[in-house]
């Protein structure tokens, strides 16, 4: 399933090689342990979506320069920061199949790190772009931040609602997916209107990828995701399927869901998995992803038609349908 | 002694207020907890060193508008994100008389709150700011946060040495303060020449500042600074008084340090203290920050005289004759 989003990423591989190559050179000081934990997310690679947005919508639009490639290196080093971040917060042990930057090298560096490569992200930015791009971006990584503080406030049992779901996952995932195309085809000149199509497309397909995720965690295939299957939920973690059960589901459901919120047990794990399964819940949510997913690609009507235009739609699709 | 300050910062106690008012403007949500964490800090107001550096600056060459209170926020915010996530790292108890932020709002809260402060300082300075103050506003933020990283690899008794204590209150400390004068400057229209003359001032006053801080840690005094007395040796950190004993001090006083290193007792941190005194570190140290200071108040010959000069010369002064 990896390889099936390579395989089509595969026309812009050179442009993906040279934002590795970026990032690695914006992060490196020439201190050995600032660069390992600095660069560790970077080793296995990521799915490179961001990037990847900034990239293609440039590429609609005009000539991937040096510029995009460090504009493209910048959004997947804020990813990656927001990544180490949350490892420290959910205490996760693993992250792209392989130790978290926290267990790797434990809290204290995991928080500098972290800061660190969300400060050499901002310096990219500011070295590379114009205002409209800068506050673009900048306004997407403090939402980004805001979104993960909404979900330690706001996704719990007591708290959530549909509403605050969608205002966290708009914050923590949607934004920054958003800046990314906004700020490729903003960089190759395209209008206002472009520009915010792209920026609707990009945070469309955030609420898609971001429920997908979310549904993931309880998907019935064996395959893992580089991540702690059902770590969400056993942090107290409430989010799409489980509102499902909470707001639709039989009483019998919803009481099973908030006895094991109350005491989470692997060995109940099974059970509720099914539970998402059976009731619904599962079907549900990837079903909402898809309406998002389709109004994704509805915002691309108005470019014209190319290659890169289609990588984007393929990206779209993917994002649905991997189970990873 | 926390009053001599604001008796010297006196003049200019309106723009201060307008930046406590800036702060509360630029981290409010309306969510509670985000708020209450994000402002925490600022409830207690600091020494405010940094935002009086950004305003004297400005007014030394023309008027303290509205974007340098905006300015003088930021650096304000950007050096409470870092006390917010170093309280983290060194498991603070206290700040500024108070709980610390991840005392009283939890480790996870408190990562999150240190990056929404950053961005949020980040997102200020890319709305009221040129590139010039934006890029130096960026690398300071960014040296900072490798300074500590390189204080959690070097400052300790295995790998100090006087270059690497002085590379790392460089960046974890002097390049903020430089920034701050040279931004005010900058923003004003100072030329290049007055600009960096700025810069080195304040570069200078971050290297007596950081001294003074370290070494009081072994003060007589019994007034307490609002910190854990003590804290950063018994953390393992070692500071130039230590590395004045480990480079210039007889062999039982050496081994005296490095026994306490490796296993450090409140017990015998009065002796320690002693010790720092008698073998003349403790005056070799603060005699290291008077050199500074007077540094950088030679900066300052090439601006005419004025209100604002003198109180930079009086902050200066008060720095390295503080107690707290």
């Amino acid at each position: 399933m990896a390889d099936k989003l390579k395989e089509i990423l595969s026309p812009v591989s050179e442009e993906l090689a040279k934002v590795d190559i970026n990032i690695k050179k914006n992060l490196e000081t020439g201190v050995p342990f600032i660069d390992k934990s600095a660069l560790h997310l970077f080793a296995k690679g990521g799915k490179k979506i961001r990037a990847s947005l900034v990239i293609l919508s440039a590429a609609m639009g005009g000539e991937v320069t040096e510029r995009v490639i460090e504009l493209a290196a910048a959004v997947e080093i804020i990813h990656a920061a927001s990544l180490v971040h949350d490892d420290i917060i959910d205490k996760s042990f693993l992250r792209r199949g392989d130790l978290s930057v926290p267990s790797k090298f434990g809290d204290k560096v995991a928080v500098l790190a972290g800061d660190y490569m969300y400060l050499t992200a901002v310096g990219i930015a500011v070295d590379n772009s114009n205002k409209k791009i800068l506050k673009s971006l900048s306004k997407a990584t403090r939402e980004m931040v805001q979104g993960e503080l909404y979900q330690l406030e706001y996704s719990n049992i007591d708290k959530i609602t549909q509403e605050h779901y969608y205002n966290i996952i708009n914050r923590k995932t949607a934004q920054l997916m958003a800046a990314s195309a906004f700020i490729g085809g903003a960089e190759v000149g395209f209008d206002d209107n472009r520009c915010n199509a792209l920026y609707s497309m990009g945070l469309d397909l955030g609420y898609a990828f971001q429920i997908v995720d979310d549904t993931l965690d309880f998907s019935e295939s064996s395959e893992v995701t580089g991540k702690d299957i059902g770590n969400d939920f056993k942090d107290g973690k409430i989010t799409l399927p489980f509102i499902y059960i909470l707001n639709s589901g039989d009483e019998a459901d919803r009481s099973k869901v908030m006895d094991f919120y109350r005491s989470p047990d692997d060995a109940d794990f099974a059970e509720i998995k099914d539970l998402i399964h059976r009731s619904g819940a599962f079907d549900f949510s990837l079903a909402k992803a898809r309406e998002f997913a389709q109004r994704s690609k509805d915002w691309l009507d108005i470019f014209e038609s190319s290659i890169y235009k289609d990588i984007i739609i393929e990206i779209i699709n993917f994002v649905v349908e991997r189970n990873y």
